[in-house]
This record gives structure tokens, sequence and C-alpha cells, in this order.
């Protein structure tokens, strides 16, 4: 049960990264590797003034300012307080609308596939206008309007005591009438577009999976976070970013790692401090909360992402996962989606490149090829002619790789010698 | 993306934990709630009392002190330097071999169940002392040997440099040689009984997906981790626990959580300030670093687990995998075993104790009462009488609930009404 002696010793001292740009503990031959770090410092430098030099005072334009009319007004995040308030504005509507003798119901915005449109400029789904009325005295909606009354009672029960759920915990305080549990989480989601206000508003919460670390400080519930100093496992990002504050960094970029094995290597062999960076992984399919942290990071910082995912559809499909969110909660889309990634790698033009051997690649199936001749329809992909001639060689070659082929030259060449390349070539698309 | 005033301002101030022992800012009636948590921490403090004080002077029993001696030396957590030694006398073994006309050959420990033994006063399985010699001149192990000097000398590497990798990473060191992961991983633990030492000694990990949080504090990699300083999220447990030094805690009790939802109800209301504890989760089925993890802490702090988990068969099959591991890693149970776990909650009994409503249970599956009866025969089981009570009690009235099923009095009926009670009445198996 002693400690390693030696592996201590080795990472000793090192840690207090912020400030400290650039030391170069690492990395055979000091001034080559120098070279390498500030021309990679310098290539995402220029990125970082491409993609932010067209909004110099950017607030995010909202639908009115580019004269889209017929939409909803999109959700917003909101305080517990403000939901509560619309909660309690809802209720007084429907005693207005008993005492008139229009009986009890509600207007609910309708989330079909009909009634979204896709807004070029903002790059993401919104709402049409299309609302639907639920009575309580039709025998078809009755049960809906009764569980829709639920639910905001239960709402504002969450806003005024100031604490989260998950979506199960709330279906549990009802079963009786909630049947199952997608039922509530329906309706769940008709009350975030009726309040208009993001799911997380409703301090409903999905859970948790995402990990950080690197170059970045925040408070969570008042606590100071500093993402330098989590040793070797990072710190997990909490399930609900509304008690995250006071975000500070001197990070140039944001990489966004598909599998935590390559978080692993990037957090053992410090990598954010050489290159000041914020290293995010949430293992696999994105999760709600590291969507939303993501977003958040991006929008207070204002540095550019470099997505390091495997070469294959599902790496994509990660990706566009975080770009442009999933169908089913369009209505939250401006809080979840992230549109400007870069692919950095590992690309499929990257196996001839860094001569990934034939035995590390590996075939595609039959439905991994169709997955990926299906994606080259998709408008993610569609919008880059790299992007598209990237995909149509993974599919024509028939060939995929994970990010973990890499090791074949060495445990630590993707920190030492991958990552350090693609950042002074400016290698990413 | 303003934070929620409202919810910083309740949890402002709040998590200056350690030190500061049953504050009552929770909890309504603070004399009654004073009264319950003096009664709880009294009766972890018996438990804690009986669990250790048959071994006052504690040293873990070994083989040897126990009169067993047709058993192979369990394997120890290794320094590096260690493990590099080991490996350079087994290369030498080999020269000499080779020199006196034996070829090259290996004695590898077999790990198969007829060579596995169940050590009653240890509560673990240990390997006997059967081995088998694989040769380099045989055509039926010339393969086995050639990956087995392969791994040798990769993980020789892994140990001088000190860093660590996955078994993904290693496969991909050696694509054309290992064919499939298989066969590398495999070879990896037989290479681990041959050294003597834990898997994780050999620098080859597997990935996190724990979390912790409450009163205790270490040092990962150098780096000082307050988990009362941890916000709502938590901090990830590192996928390797040699890194992990100088643990220092003043909590009673560690309290195993099964899922997510349930340690973010006790996390967003630091359970932990007022009860003072460390909390801990796999979400789900426990890894090797969580189970790791928790035999580090216990074997410092010596204080008990208490279990929270599902009224079902999988809620306990996740508490026997922390209490006596898994069969296919039976050689390493000694350091990932943490036999005496209490089973808090939960339990079938509860179910009517706590009044949980007909609706919030679940009815059983053919499968369920099939694993249930399955379990009854397991020794972890019929060990103590009340287990196979509540275990027979469940398969009778063939229903089930989650730990969420307590929602239903409340969002924080876990923590301000059921853990208080339990721990109020000692009311742990």
């Amino acid at each position: 049960m002693a400690p390693k002696g030696k592996a201590k010793a080795t990472t000793k001292g090192v840690g207090k990264g912020i400030g400290k740009k650039g030391s170069s503990k690492k990395g055979p031959g000091g001034s080559r590797s120098d070279g390498v770090l500030a021309r990679g410092l310098a290539r995402v430098k220029t990125l970082t003034e491409q993609l932010f030099q067209k909004h110099k005072d950017e607030q995010p334009k909202t639908l009115q300012e580019l004269g889209i009319t017929n939409v909803l007004k999109e959700v917003v995040e909101m305080e517990s307080a403000s939901v509560s308030t619309v909660i309690e504005r809802v209720f007084c509507g429907i005693v207005e609308t008993i005492l008139v003798g229009e009986g009890c119901q509600y207007s609910i915005p309708t989330r079909s596939s009909s009634n979204q449109h896709y807004v070029e400029d903002l790059d993401r789904i919104v709402l049409k206008d299309k609302v639907s009325k639920k009575e309580f005295s039709s025998s078809s909606t009755v049960r809906k309007v009764t569980i829709t009354t639920r639910i905001l009672q239960l709402v504002n029960e969450l806003c005024n005591k100031a604490i989260h759920v998950t979506k199960r915990d709330l279906f549990y305080t009802d079963v009786k009438l909630f049947k199952q549990q997608n039922d509530s989480d329906d309706v769940l989601n008709d009350v975030a577009c009726l309040i208009g206000c993001t799911r997380t508003s409703l301090n409903v919460v999905a859970s948790e999976k995402g990990v950080v670390i690197g170059r970045v400080q925040f408070r969570e519930a008042g606590d100071l976070i500093d993402c330098t100093r989590m040793g070797v496992g990072g710190k997990a990002i909490p399930p609900f970013t509304d008690r995250i504050t006071d975000i500070k960094s001197d990070a140039s970029f944001i990489l966004l790692v598909e599998k935590d094995a390559a978080f692993m290597r990037l957090a053992e062999d410090r990598f954010y401090n050489k290159y000041p960076c914020i290293i995010i992984t949430a293992k696999g399919q994105p999760d709600v909360a590291t969507r939303m942290f993501l977003k958040k990071l991006r929008h207070t910082l204002r540095i550019p992402i470099l997505g390091l995912v495997d070469s294959d559809p599902y790496g994509l499909k990660i990706l566009s996962v975080y770009m442009s969110g999933s169908k089913s909660m369009s209505y939250d889309s401006a809080n979840l989606t992230t549109p400007d990634i870069k692919w950095l790698g590992v690309r499929p033009s990257d196996l001839d490149k860094y001569n990934i051997p034939e035995q590390c690649r590996l075939p595609m199936t039959e439905y991994d090829i169709k997955t990926g001749k299906e994606l080259l329809e998709e408008d993610f992909i569609r919008k880059s002619e790299i992007w598209v001639a990237e995909l149509e060689l993974m599919v024509k070659r028939k060939e995929k790789a994970e990010i973990q082929a890499l090791s074949n030259f060495g445990f630590q060449y993707l920190t030492e010698e991958y990552l350090p390349r693609k950042l002074a070539e400016g290698d990413w698309v």
C-alpha cells in the first residue's frame, strides 16, 4: 500500500500550472520542442482571432435581430425565482379562464419535427410558433392536463427549495399519476417550453459523467475549484452548471476528447502545463451536463475547441451531438450546442500521414459503412468541404482507427509528438 | 447564463466541513434533529469498535500466520522500481535456463477455478500453488511465451517511465503480435501473478468512473484534494490509487451509494457536513479503481462502510463485488475486496417499515427471481442469517424497489428522514 516513490518524485512540483505558460519540462530536445510549442500557440491564436473577429462585440444574435418572426421565443436559462413567478402567472391565468367559463387549459408549444426550424445563421434548430391547447374538459387531454399541473407544482417546490433532482426522482413522487417515466419526462419538456426556460432551470437534471482537468478555475456551489490541481483523475463535471460561477482561465484552447483513455494520458502527462488548455471528456456519447459545461466555458472564455475523436463514424457523431444537439431537445439547442468545433483528429487522412500501420487499422463493418454514408447527407458534415472529403476517404478506404492506435509508436506519442505536431501545423479542419 | 442567486445563497459558506462536526444547519426542529444526530453518531461509534476490536494491532493476517501453506504467495502492491527489479530477475533466470540447455520457459501460476481457494479467515479467494510451464520450444505455447516476453518488456518500460496506460493502449503497441485484445489482457494477468504484484502495479489500469465527496483530504499526484470543497459534482476517483497519499479524514463512516442520483442528492444537501462521512459511488457496477480506492480508505481510516443500494438482486450483486471481488481477478482479491460492508438499505424489510406505497414497488421479473434464488446459495449471503432472511423476503414477496422510491415522501426524504433514522437506530445488518 506504500506510495510509489518514483512516480511521486516525477510529478512533484508540477501542477502549479496557471500563470506559468510553456515550461519545457518534457519532451526530448528542449529548443526544438520549444519551437514546436511556440508555433502551436501562434496557430491557436490565429484560429481564435478568425473565430471571433466577425463578432467583436459578440452578443449571440437573437431571432428578432435576424428578422425571424414566426418562431417561438427560444428557451433561456432562468433563475429559480423567475421560474416560480412564471408558474404562478400560469396558474393565475388558469383561474381566470375558469372564472370566465372557459375551463382549465394549457397552450403548450408543439415539439414535433413539423414545428422545428433550422436557423442557418445560428446553426441550430428552434421551435416555430405552433401551440396546441390541452383542455381538462376533453377526455383525450384530461390526463395530460393533470400531469402538467402536478409537474408545475413539483417544479415550483424544487425552485423554492433551490434543490435539484433527477427525472427518476420526479417520476417517483407520484407514480400513481405518472404511471410510467416516459409520461412525466415528456410533460417535463412541455413544461420547459411552456415556461420558456431550459430543463435544467426547472431544477430537474440528468446524471453526470464528464470530467475536466487543466487550466481553468471556477466556483462550484461556492467552492473554489482549481482544475490544475486535480491530480490525475480530474474533476467530475456537476449535473447542473448554474452552480458554476466565476470562471477564470489562461487557456488558449479547449481539447475535447472522446475517450477516457486519451484523457488519462493527457492528465498524467499534465499536457496542459506545456500547452495551456482545458481538457474535457464525456467518456463516449456526450451527456447534457458535459454539453452545457462546454457551452458555458466557450461562451465565457471565447477560445477555440479542438476535437480529438476516433477515426470512425461514431467519433463524428459525437462531435455532431456537441455541435448540433439532439432533435428531441431542439427547443433547448441554444444552451446545449457549440457550433464551431474544429476536428483536430484522428482524421481518416491522418492514417497515412502518420503512417499508422495496417494492423492498427480496423476494417469497417457493413453497419459502419452504412452509418458513414448516412452522415455524408447530414448538414453538419456538408457545410464543410474538407469534412466531406475526409468522410468520403473513410468510406472509400473502409478503414477506421481508434485514438489509441497512436500508442503503436510509443505510449506517450499522443502527448509528445502527435498533438504538438497537429498544433504546430494548425492541422484542424 | 447568470448564476441562480437563490441557489448560491443557500449553499454559500457551507463546505468548510472538516473539523466542524455536526453543525445543525439543516433539518426542521433543531433540538429533535440534534438528538437524532447524536444517536446516529453514537451507533456508528459502537459499530466501529465492534468491527475493529478483534484486531487491535491489526496487521492484516498473512497466509503463513493462518498456517495455510499450499497457497501461492498473494500478489501485493509493488513500487515501480521493485517491479522492474523482478522483471530483470525473471529475464536473468531465462538466460540461465537457456545457457544450461533447458531453453526459454516461464512458470506461470494457474488462474483457473481448480487452483482457487477460498480462505474463510480472510474471507477472500486466493490462488493455490499450481503452476504451468510455458516453453518456447513447444508449438502449443510458443505464442504465449512470445507474448509474455513482449508484455514483460512493455511493463518494464512503463515502470521505468513511471507512466500508466490502459489495457487498450498496451494492445495497440503490438497489434501484429497480440492479434486480439483478449490475448494481451490474459497474459497481463499471468504477468501480474508471475511477478507477484497487482495489475495496477504493472502500471496498466482500467478506466475510472467513480466519484467521491465528503470529509476526506488526500494528495493525488502531489495535488492536495479536499473533498469537502468539491462543489456538488465531487472528485473523479483516479484510475490508479498508488498516486494517492496522505489520506486524512475526520469522517465516522463511509457511505457507499449504488447510483449517482442518490449521490447527487447527498452531495447537494452536503449530508457530510452534518453526518461526518465520505460518500462514494461507482455509478452502478463497481470498477477496479473505485474498489481499490474504497479498500485504501478503509485500510487507512479504519471506519465502517455502509452500503445504500436498490432493493433488488443487482443491488446485492454490487455489494458482493465490493466484498468478495470477481473470480477472474481472484489473485488480486486482497487489494480489491473490502469484506465487512454493512447493508444499510434499501432492504426488502424497509418497504413495509417505511411504508413505501404499492405503486413505488416494482414487480420482480422471472429473471430477477431466478437471480435472487441463485444469490441465496452464495457464501457472502449465507454467512449472515439476516441477509438470508432479507433476500428470502424479497424473493417471496416478488417486489423490488429503487433508492429513488423514497422520493415518494419528498425529494429530501433520503437525507432528512431515511438516513438519519437508519443511523439513529443503528439499522444496518
